[in-house]
């Protein structure tokens, strides 16, 4: 067991930074970054570049500079030991003759799992992981998820004013948040495969929910709208062909069905959970069967009170505005029946705070007790 | 015109400390600091330590350990050049022979107001103001505000969920924060001359409104209660003796006034604003002829809505407990009929964001436009 330095640290630090250059182009693969060091130098990097390419490891081989035999290679997860869309990166490694193996952390994918450094090790390379190890998992926090549950990771999202209303109590909610807010949240529908509103949402705002960056990939558009009532005139359906949308449905009528599906949307009828509104549960297990590894939730306050209700969600941005607006009858966030007790409320750990220009984002993860 | 070195600065922060040490002591005078320094060594240095003692300036002249001829006298706030409690600071610094003074920002009492280093400068002394000068003025927020407007400085204060409930929808609400945000409070409560409620509140929760920190004063507990539901056997009633109690009405019938002032606590009939409830206006001019100079709000809704409304708000201290409770019908921390369009929202200015324990603080200046 060969110890950790600082240059490790260092090393693997800059593997991440590779790594995170995958966002929204490998889903449902992990972010991979590699790093192959040889006295001291940087000798080749790569990072897994898009779905179907090849893996972090082999494109740091590909890309070094010099023979590679003897250098230490970082990665940010465990090496693959299996055959998937490409073969093994640990024969990548051994073919190498690489010495030593620095990995972040464990792929929990029961594929792998602790098995590719023990062939590594095997093979008498000197392999060392957790370095970075919560920055390294955290990075790839939505297929840790996935690949374990098969259920997409759900990022609730919600702006809110300072006294906690997401609208007015006219409704009018253009905007609770500032530009650099808002982009921010393009960042993270281009980071989520799938993002989700009630129908509520889209009746009251008739939105485009696409990810409105450049280079961005616009994540699926999911409606939870138990009877079908999105207008065929609305954004979503007019925009259908060219973005996918789904609508979930309990009580479909046939030909409201058929003229959304004529118009390019996926209706999907599913159990209803309570004789009125579609079980989110079978939506969510629906998604990890469609291989929908994430989903960024944006309400309103019914839906996100139901998701929370069903322990669907798994982590919290929210984004809030350094302002007032008061009403008694305002929205916030969270509908629903709500929790009774105060020392029931859902906790949140793992607590970060960023402004963005005047607003402020806490995020945190929901704990599971 | 003498140049501002990073010396002055660091004497002036020192100051600034010092100053500090008279908050809940000094009011409604303001807390100020003062450090003489003889060939850069600190040769005394004083606070204003208690209303009706003596000025900072004189402290520090008094703990002077050697002469203080050719000295420079650092001091948070313009020294005073009229006769209030005390002779004016002038004369003593003229007396002493002081060189240079250093002022962190001018006195906006009318009977000083820049005339303080007018006598200085006219007397050939060297004077420079402004360092650190937005510190120096926050320090004295209150001071400021009560002598330019003879109303309190009002601080809105609420703990709400991160999905901004005040309490569940039973109206359960222990707690909302952990200890470490409610022992802020209670610094809070420290620090201000009055501690204001809605007749809801008191009727929900029975509160205490005390200072629990041992050497708090306790602030006066002033109750918005236009009718007197206020019951004789609440906690605020029956400690009306050791505590001053202040309940404002609209509608009072005189047997329960006399009740209420029988045990202790002073009623103050006033004007109502709507036929129904007081107004909060005459009750904040109430307070400033009473020299109550601050104000912490603790809402209810109603109360906090109110208050907003008539612009009789300057600071918010929102705290945030990362827990999600949930519930349409659970209260947010301001009620009232609220602002129609989120456009015009009341604005924040001046924003900190504080981590205590778990919980977050939010702290921002109600923007005047």
């Amino acid at each position: 067991m060969s110890e950790i330095t600082q240059r490790d640290v260092q090393y693997m630090r800059h593997a991440l930074e590779l790594a995170k250059r995958g966002a929204g182009h490998v889903s449902p693969n992990p972010m991979v970054g590699a790093v192959i060091v040889k006295d001291d130098r940087i000798i080749g990097e790569g990072w897994h570049e898009h779905i179907g390419g090849l893996h972090a490891e082999r494109n740091a081989f590909k890309n070094c500079t010099e023979d590679c035999t003897g250098a230490t290679i970082y990665v940010t997860l465990e090496p693959c030991c299996h055959w998937g869309r490409t073969p093994p990166c640990t024969d990548a490694i051994l073919e190498h003759k690489i010495a030593r193996v620095v990995v972040g952390c464990l792929d929990p994918n029961p594929l792998v799992a602790g098995k590719g450094l023990r062939i590594l090790r095997d093979a008498g390379i000197s392999c060392v992981s957790g370095v970075l190890e919560n920055e390294c998992h955290a990075v790839n926090e939505v297929f840790f998820h996935y690949i374990t549950t098969k259920t997409p990771f759900v990022v609730m999202k919600y702006a809110m004013t300072l006294d906690g209303r997401i609208a007015a109590y006219t409704g009018d909610s253009k905007w609770v948040t500032g530009e650099t807010a808002r982009l921010h949240v393009q960042e993270t529908r281009k980071r989520l495969s799938g993002i989700m509103v009630g129908i509520g949402t889209v009746l009251a705002d008739d939105p485009m929910l696409n990810c409105r960056i450049e280079t961005g990939v616009d994540p699926i558009r999911l409606i939870c709208d138990s009877q079908l009532r999105t207008p065929l005139d609305s954004q979503l359906v007019r925009t259908a062909k060219d973005i996918p949308t789904w609508i979930f449905c309990a009580h479909a009528q046939s030909d409201r069905a058929a003229a959304l599906e004529k118009a390019g949307v996926r209706v999907v009828s599913l159990p209803d959970a309570d004789g009125k509104r579609v079980d989110l549960r079978a939506v969510m297990n629906y998604l990890g069967e469609q291989q929908v590894d994430s989903v960024l939730l944006e309400g309103g306050g019914t839906l996100n009170g139901e998701a929370l209700r069903l322990g669907l969600v798994h982590k919290v941005q929210a984004y809030i505005a350094p302002k007032l607006i008061g009403g008694a009858s305002a929205h916030g966030p969270v509908g629903g029946p709500g929790i009774a007790k105060m020392a029931d409320a859902l906790q949140l750990a793992d607590l970060t705070i960023t402004r963005l220009g005047e607003d402020i984002l806490i995020e945190g993860r929901i704990r599971k007790d």
